[in-house]
């Protein structure tokens, strides 16, 4: 075990965390012992300040991936009777309208094309011709495409039409601006192993703790009951089912890592530092982004796929190879490929990666500098 | 974050863990590596081996707690219009039909006291009396008093019935005896952190194959969509939704150790010397076992509480202190309280424990030798 042969993680998590953060997992902490109790206090409070002020909202963690906190989240604060209107640019918005679906929920949807943000006006509309809509939701960063949302244009749009909003902030919690002061949200859900740079094991829900505490009997998950949880919480402390002890110390260290760096404002001036780095080095080597500018997130960049007879699978190798994992595309339409910017990641090491890519390039007779078409194998 | 400060945990999890399954978390992975998909595959092998033979028998690791991992396996393996019998002698197998009735499948219950096992002639009368009822589920070591369910008869009534049985072996699997050879399940759930002596963050269904493809749009969650998972991992190794990667790599380890100390038989040897330990020295004090020594398993240890002015908040700091973490009593009609002999827990330790028990009983002014009575504060 000798974390040196791991490759940097270029992805939108499992990220490259700190040797800190991972040493905060050696230990064996009883769940039911003040001690955890106490940390756990603290994650929920950390989490809550970085989006919002207590005691009008609360944090709920949740065991498992970010995908078992949106589900509790909307099963949770969707009343049975409830709508859901899903804005849909890309994979995670699909999967809410896909969640409400399993869950027994209403849904409506937005959509738009997947290379451009949702449109408010859109979502005004579809509130304005179906009362029955009782929530908005849609993702901040869609990680689809690494497209930033415009999120305060919604939540406005929903507060003027008089319903509640959920944001997926799963890829942008901890590094892009979100205030509830400023934007008005009922809930918003994300994971520890992204921008907060945990490891993976749990997610958690910011929410209005009145909405939490009228959502008794909504759930049709005993496992993703948030307000069971949340009254477990209120009364002593403690989980419900096992919690994830180490995931949620190392949740604790880097949270206090996260507000060392400077919250929201020193991690997201990081990120963007990153993008800059990545955006400017593959330019230079000729490669696409699918987004214009002014809707790229500092999160994860979607490149088009060179041009001629080219292979993810060998791509990737390649980089594996020289120290970097990255990711595939995940749009239907077009072959690309993802570089992520966030994580335990310094403009150095986006340096570093992209002479990797030239070497690569290189070595796979595809000349630098060659624009992606869009042409080769997905 | 010193390790050393830590209490040993005499609970039923989490549990103390070796330095060496901690250290295996010391990693960043990424979750569509090959690296990781391999480790994932021999995580689920390494699982199936343990109670069934493949191919007829499969692994679907599940996010999240032991609960989460019953919730999934009801949810997916018990179709809509089936009816499932829960046999109910202690907060498990009371969840087994709280989840039933939550996901909304139909539950009748067999209760029995909790001191004493289901019984599989009430088992076999309710199931001649209901021939609606499709699954029979119950708990093999029902944690909330440390007590042994007689699985094989059950499985043997209900096989005899026509009935498919789903075991909750959450405490057991990996410590007690069970194989499929032998005890005709449908599926067996655990987690991570119990007897195989991993850390908390996964569960896991060991289910006949056959079942899990049957069961497409059972599920009434997506995240806990067992037959999705299934699928995924059988079209490409990879999960759905992004996996605790240090949880499994942590479980891999503690895998690997649980095979080189014997598997099953010399795992739970070595809990039945810690449990004879601590009977023998324990009883020397005085205390009481909740169960008749017939039902008692290797797990988990009720005590009745002293007589007299006993609390057990002030008898945990005391043990605390001495660096020994128990656990608080889970019965509804009797002050108790719970010593655990799982993990990382060998007879020196439990003979250190009693050791402490001895001085907090002096020190709290308890004469040794008292007999618990059960007057105390619970």
């Amino acid at each position: 075990m000798d974390p040196s042969r791991d490759p940097l993680l270029l992805t939108p998590g499992p990220l490259t965390t700190s040797a800190g953060v991972r040493g905060a997992m050696d230990r064996d902490l009883g769940s039911r012992d003040a001690e955890f109790v106490a940390l756990n206090a603290e994650v929920r409070r950390r989490l809550v300040a970085v989006v919002a002020a207590e005691p009008e909202y609360t944090c709920v963690p949740v065991q498992g991936s970010g995908t078992f906190a949106v589900e509790a989240a909307l099963g949770t604060l969707v009343p049975r009777s409830g709508k859901v209107l899903a804005c849909v640019n890309g994979a995670y918005g699909a999967r809410i309208r896909q969640i409400c679906q399993r869950i027994g929920r209403d849904v409506a949807a937005v959509e738009c094309p997947e290379d451009r943000p949702v449109d408010p006006e859109a979502v005004d509309r579809a509130l304005a011709g179906d009362p029955g809509i009782t929530h908005v939701a849609l993702a901040h960063c869609e990680t689809t495409t690494g497209l930033l949302n415009p999120v305060p244009a919604v939540a406005a749009v929903a507060a003027a039409r008089g319903r509640r909003l959920i944001v997926d902030a799963m890829s942008a919690f901890g590094a892009l601006p979100l205030r509830a002061e400023a934007v008005p949200f009922e809930a918003v859900v994300a994971s520890s192993n992204k921008c907060l740079e945990g490891v993976p094991g749990v997610g958690f829900v910011v929410a209005r703790a009145r909405a939490l505490a009228a959502a008794a009997g909504n759930s049709p998950s005993l496992a993703l009951d948030l307000h069971d949880q949340w009254r477990g919480f209120e009364a002593n402390g403690q989980w419900r089912f096992t919690p994830p002890v180490q995931v949620l110390a190392a949740l604790a260290e880097a949270l206090r890592r996260h507000a060392d760096e400077g919250g929201v404002e020193g991690r997201g001036a990081r990120y963007r530092e990153n993008l800059r780095v990545l955006q400017e080095g593959m330019g230079a080597l000729g490669f696409v982004p699918l987004l214009s500018p002014s809707v790229q997130a500092p999160i994860i960049v979607t490149w088009r796929a060179p041009g001629g007879p080219w292979s993810f699978e060998v791509f990737y190798r390649a980089l594996r190879e020289r120290g970097f994992a990255i990711y595939p595309g995940k749009l239907t339409r077009a072959p690309t490929f993802r570089v992520g910017c966030i994580g335990q990641v310094f403009p150095d090491d986006l340096r570093r990666f992209v002479g990797a890519v030239a070497e690569v390039m290189e070595a796979m007779g595809l000349p630098s500098g060659a624009p992606g078409t869009g042409e080769g194998e997905a």
